[in-house]
């Protein structure tokens, strides 16, 4: 999906929603046990009930390979059950050497060779431009770099200042020398409010992928007020305060109505850039 | 593994060497493309021929993952196959935000989650201590954090200098505000030469875990004048020089070959050492 796809899929939708798949077994309605998948059952039920809510959605590789061969099995199912025109995300933190990062952008951009076919895959920036440049080799996938994380602990490296620039900032600016708003989008955390209004400076049109509003207490508001381009420029992910709003029958539809308060959240935002 | 428990297997083996299996299915010798699963074959064969001769196997997660359910598959079956008294190391450099950092060390550490149970995994630090924490509650097991790797990229962040600290030192040492000897190395690239002068005054008892040697070009006497501790406090990884060596069927042999040249030429710096 090229920029302008998922641009035009945030007009139809009128949201710029991602919603995070972190299917944690153990936290799962207690009568998807009995499935045959039950991780992939709720999957199912959660994307056929917010699919019309959302543009993308992220699947965290973590809460997969912790199960093994069978969370792989979980991942692959749920990834081909995703509707063909949404935007998704395997939010796998990788990046290694040049050579290895080749095998990775293969495990998640190459259907053939992975069974798996996402449209961007978030990257560790650490390693540098080799560590991140064999990602950009495929047309119309998007690397998505770590830059400002949402978690407290971002602060130990993140914010270090070197020549006048915090590490966060030189990643945003290094790495715009091998990418562009084309193929690259960074990870900025909803938890960081005003740091958005900064990164704007640097990168004033890329999108920029938010975790952190719902659970993590970000504020989609601030977030659209210093981080919302003309484009929109923004997708927002939430995901335990969605798809575990209910832990009863009624998750689907729970989780549906979660959504929908955010997508009209959203919707007004959109509203006020013409969207 | 405990230290002692692999300071043991060093001085058992009169080796520090580890085997990186970063098997690609394109390059090994083609009469194994008959097998039923050809890379875990390749390792298999590798394995017997070397296992007397290292202390380690480093699976690299990429070469696997690349293919989907069948990679997860010859992972798992190459796991179980590692001897027990090995030093298995899941070279994954993952990381996370604190609840999905320890889905990752399920992954690679418990063995009832995931079939997984490596003594150590490679972790990126770039999202700081709650991304880590999370691999340091499994008593006697190790992450292995990125701090100066062998790529040439690895100078786009890692020497940023803040506060007179380059980033990689400023990873070692504000990691063991997290960590100590007993559950931490730091992987440092062989291609560094004299850095490790500088990193042992860091960590001056700290294991490195050193990658780089064979393929990459950097050279074992170097790492052994600068990094080498009193109880060794290294483990060097080769994987293409070693598991590529031939591509007849004679492979497993001239792996076993090149192995023993390494092991011999590590002998010889452990006895000025004295073990």
């Amino acid at each position: 999906m090229n920029r302008q796809q998922l641009i035009e899929q945030i007009k139809i939708k009128k949201s710029f929603l991602s919603i995070g798949l972190d299917t944690d077994i153990n936290k799962i309605p207690k009568h998807l046990l009995g499935f045959n998948d039950p991780v992939f059952e709720f999957n199912k039920q959660i994307i056929d009930a917010t699919k019309n809510l959302c543009v993308s959605y992220k699947i965290n590789t973590a809460f997969y390979e912790c199960r093994g061969l069978a969370g792989w099995q979980s991942l692959i199912k749920t990834f081909n059950h995703l509707p063909k025109d949404i935007f998704s995300i395997a939010d796998a933190k990788r990046g290694d050497i040049g050579n290895t990062s080749a095998m990775y952008a293969e495990a998640f951009f190459n259907k053939q060779s992975s069974d798996l076919n996402f449209n961007a895959v978030t990257v560790a920036p650490y390693m540098g431009a080799d560590s991140v440049k064999p990602f950009l080799n495929y047309k119309d996938k998007w690397t998505i770099l770590l830059a400002l994380t949402s978690n407290d602990s971002s602060k130990d490296f993140q914010f270090l200042s070197s020549d006048g620039k915090q590490l966060f900032e030189t990643v945003i600016t290094k790495s715009q020398e091998w990418a562009n708003e084309d193929n690259m989008m960074y990870v900025v955390g909803a938890t960081k409010g005003k740091a958005f209004a900064d990164i704007r400076k640097l990168a004033p049109n890329h999108f920029l992928l938010v975790p952190g509003v719902g659970a993590q207490g970000g504020s989609l508001a601030d977030v659209c007020q210093y981080g919302m381009t003309k484009d929109c420029g923004l997708i927002v992910n939430s995901s335990r305060a969605i798809i575990y709003a209910s832990n009863g029958e009624d998750f689907a539809e729970v989780a549906k109505k979660e959504a929908e308060k955010v997508q009209q959240e959203m919707e007004k935002e959109l509203k006020a850039i013409g969207f």
